[in-house]
């Protein structure tokens, strides 16, 4: 492949690398490519030469994760070496160090860029308030790019970068994916360390990733999660190996009368298409009624929230005008007139449509809405510089107020050629559950690229839902036997048949009926069991493990593809007058073959 | 026993009513020790003929918790049929219906006796600002009642009523217990619904409940617990029954430069001699710096929450300053001047603070304080009305703004006679094990009564409730052991130090740290080993075994006295490399001998 065709994907840059590509070469590609683009909107600062130094300076590939891989950085987001101008070139400042985010990908081997535009101090959502030229959407440049995190997005869909990353507080991270044909990871808040960000609402922001695909953008999750000491509001949260997400999902979608498209009839049909998708691969559509998460989502730019984004300009509101964008600063000023006693009431009447919101993601495992209700044309926004933008959060102003995590993902374009996308949000800590459910559906063109678009080559590891555990039965619990009742009285479902790892024995335990097995574990001389691996609610766990029976426990079992899984164990003192039945290599096969007579007894 | 005499304790009123007394004989007695108190300050609406129709409506005693058992109410709480004032005789309505803790109180059996005085809008903890005359403290009249519940704590310690409700935001439950000798009960915040409570601090308050033992506080608190929909800030929360607490915990208490008591050198002598007990029961006693605490407890009045009281109070600070108690007025005036912005700085402030002491408070299960630093006269607080109340909340402000739950337990008279008193304060959700601390320190008289302290009659607790499950511990997940945090952030709580059958292997895993313990069956050739029961609730099952690591699993142990539990046992295969410690008895023997070379090696 001809270097100015090559994907900056993870594996088609790796791929590259081995067969002898050096990182100089795709640094000097990359900004081939942005001058070929040919839109001085894209990027506040370019860093070339620094790009280039630090591509000279990695040596041979020595399997980083991000290896070589050029990316961009939101402009309000420190990176040593580069001012940070938040869009707004009198709060310039050089930072003296990356931020944490940044300091973690460049630890992992991926090569910054530049710094790219956005919506003054992150607050907008169509990418046009900023004093430097607007970048341009790069499927449709009638459009807006979509903001804050414009450059960014942009920069991905036109394949500039492999990556990039944004923030999101309102939609950020989220509405230019769907503008742009990306996928934009919006993860748990605290997942991403907010040291060497400017704030726009300090207790709503997170830093997001835009990229290709969804797995693109989860391995770059994977390198830059982790804990923060020096943040106070970093939590650590699970980032697992991206697998496909269970079969039997409760998925919410907006109801008909909350399914708002602000007249645009193409957008709900698009979005009814994909979530017959979702339908199709299993999950059981739940219709919710949104007005609760809208009513949220209302108190983000109404409410008292406003005044931390005051709070984060500081006193250029009121000492430097000026200084600010005419709707930035619009925007800005009702926060002014906002009371501490406002700001309580604002947390009070949250916490209480919390409550309600909650209550209706407790019966889903994730929701399922339109990344934006419509499209919103650069000429609309230039007569209105806010109702058009307000119309572009319905879907996402709600989701950090409630302790969302997200991801947008492209869904192919509609009937008209505009990207179509959706975003799967869930409650704190599902960011692997959203990501697998988004893999499911990614579909049509790579932003602007014409690269191929992967096979979508997530494990199919059958997987049990967040609110259940996995359990592997090797005996009577298996579908069918006597004891599986024990499982589906409890709500237990099968989730595969499976091997464990070739280590363990397998022994007809003395007594019965019910003829129950104990499986042991042998790496030396153990063989291949099979077993049923079943998805039980976890807090139904206490009550099976109650009705479990020395010699038997529940531990930790090795299956034939190095993964782990918990499942029945048998203590080895409780093979005495056992009967050693692992050659059949399984419980079902010895069962069929009537052969409890045949095999040779355990000396205990 | 005569009935002035008779204890209004739930056990002692109990047996007197099994033996024949009629629950109007107890509201009559109540109401003559009330009249020979003589004390027009406690109450600020009496409800004689109220209480006497609810006592000749209870027909015969129906086995209730509470059934029969006199109350009194802060007049901040709304019980239908009285007003409500809030020390604010302007501010007085007729509520339609009990608060939410009310009506479960008197659905238990519980009588009303009338609403008591306090701080007015429950701002103070000193207890005479209050336009009404100011309750005298039961045990010495010079000192301050302490507040803001000042009423419903004089009441109970004049033995008037068995159990108060008192309201609890910066110290209110606390300190007048602390200041009239007897138990101040606050839980964790959203045990106890708000609905019908006047607020002070919305994000801060609770109900709290005062009592003349730990054990009848508790049977209260079980009682008034429950989720209420209602209340967007209600949260379940575990009341198991209350037992005493494990042998071996880590109990943090103030260093040197922290303990202060503004030159009470009594103060400080009596607090290291309550301390000093807790060592000799076992505890390790931590010494903390509680300057990070002290920090936190500044921003309740010094910042942003001064904004949720003038919130409570509503447009009466600016429409009809005239009617708030002068001082209340002094305080919240300020309040108007705070903006959003300066609330969102608050919040971050408090985020940080809160970090630095989580992870203080990560190394130890509880912390002990004193409950007040020193006492404060009367005549001390009519010539400053500020200064003396402020230190009176040194040991109180910061425990709601860290989500702290608490416990106030007299710890018997000082040299000079003044009334002892520490305060047990926990993460959250970890009540019962502050309370079950607490009944191990209680001492002295209770309240001003001549009462015979009960002797603390809190099970050896052995037995799971119906909605837990047993499991035997035999490693770092014991008592002050490194995992201990896996079993109580669970809701787990200690059941029992015992011993295994004489037929077990205990061997010092490969790995660590932490270093772990397997323990394997060996009927031949085993020996008794060391272990803890702990309850956990079954739902919590799920997740606790989810975090259980191969070799190491459920299942069933057989103890010493021949039953069985629940428990860790450990796969044979995984003592690869693992050391036999059997001989040590136990792994917390082992930890001690640090004998961790001594021992033979297993070979696998």
């Amino acid at each position: 492949m001809t270097l100015s065709k090559l994907p900056f994907t993870v594996d088609a840059l790796h791929a590259a690398y081995k067969a002898g590509l050096q990182p100089e070469a795709v640094v000097a590609e990359a900004f081939r490519r942005l001058d070929a683009v040919g839109d001085a909107g894209i990027f506040i600062h370019h860093a070339r030469e620094q790009a280039l130094a630090e591509a000279q300076s990695l040596g041979a590939p020595d399997g980083r994760p991000l290896w070589g891989i050029p990316f961009a950085v939101k402009d309000n987001i420190d990176v040593a070496g580069m001012p940070t101008t938040a869009a707004c070139p009198d709060f310039a400042y050089q930072p003296g160090a990356d931020a944490f985010v940044v300091a973690r990908l460049r630890a992992a081997g991926a090569i910054c860029l530049g710094k790219t535009n956005l919506d003054q101090f992150a607050t907008g959502l169509v990418g046009v308030r900023t004093p430097y030229p607007v970048p341009k959407n790069a499927i449709d440049p009638a459009i807006v790019p979509g903001g804050s995190s414009s450059g960014s997005a942009v920069a991905v869909a036109h394949g500039v970068v492999g990556f990039a990353l944004g923030t999101d507080t309102a939609g950020s991270g989220r509405v230019p994916a769907a503008l742009n044909a990306i996928v934009g990871l919006k993860p748990t808040l605290g997942a991403l360390s907010a040291s060497g960000v400017v704030p726009a609402c300090r207790t709503l922001d997170t830093i997001s990733i835009f990229a290709t695909t969804v797995a693109e953008a989860w391995t770059v999750f994977e390198a830059a999660a982790a804990p923060d000491e020096a943040d106070a509001y970093s939590r650590p949260v699970a980032v697992p190996a991206l697998t496909a997400p269970p079969p039997s999902l409760r998925i919410g979608v907006p109801n008909a009368a909350s399914l708002v498209t602000f007249g645009d009839a193409l957008q709900a049909e698009d979005f009814r298409a994909t979530t017959a998708r979702l339908a199709d691969q299993g999950a059981t559509l739940v219709e919710i009624d949104l007005e609760p998460f809208f009513a949220v989502a209302r108190m983000l730019y109404e409410g008292a929230w406003l005044a931390e984004r005051v709070a984060a300009v500081g006193d250029r509101l009121t000492e430097k005008p000026e200084t600010l964008h005419p709707t930035t600063r619009a925007i800005l000023e009702p926060g002014l007139d906002l009371t501490a006693v406002d700001a309580f009431r604002g947390l009070y009447r949250l916490r209480e449509r919390e409550a309600v919101c909650r209550k209706l993601l407790a019966g889903i495992d994730a929701l399922c809405v339109p990344t934006i209700p419509t499209f919103v044309a650069l000429d609309e926004i230039a007569a209105d510089p806010i109702g058009p933008n307000s119309r572009l959060g319905t879907y996402t102003n709600f989701a950090n107020l409630l302790d969302l995590c997200g991801i947008a993902v492209p869904t192919g374009p509609r009937a008209d050629g505009r990207p179509g996308s959706v975003t799967l949000l869930a409650t704190q800590g599902r960011d692997a559950l959203c990501a697998g459910i988004a893999a499911g559906l990614e579909a049509g063109p790579m932003g602007a690229t014409a690269w191929p678009r992967p096979a979508n080559a997530l494990p199919d590891a059958v997987l049990p839902a967040p609110h259940e555990i996995a359990i592997a039965v090797c005996g009577a619990h298996m579908s069918g036997l006597p004891l599986n009742h024990q499982l589906t009285s409890l709500g237990g479902r099968f989730l595969r048949a499976t091997l464990t790892a070739p280590e363990y024995g397998l022994y007809a335990l003395a007594g019965g009926p019910p003829a129950r097995p104990g499986m042991v574990r042998h790496a030396a001389s153990g063989q291949s069991i099979a077993l049923e691996v079943w998805a039980l609610p976890r807090i139904a766990v206490g009550d099976f493990l109650a009705g479990i029976p020395a010699p038997l426990g529940l531990g930790t079992v090795k299956l034939a593809d190095g993964s782990t899984v918990k499942g029945f164990l048998c203590e080895t003192q409780g093979l005495a007058g056992a009967t050693d039945i692992t050659s059949f290599g399984g419980w079902r096969a010895w069962l069929a073959a009537g052969a409890s007579k045949a095999a040779p007894e355990v000396v205990a």
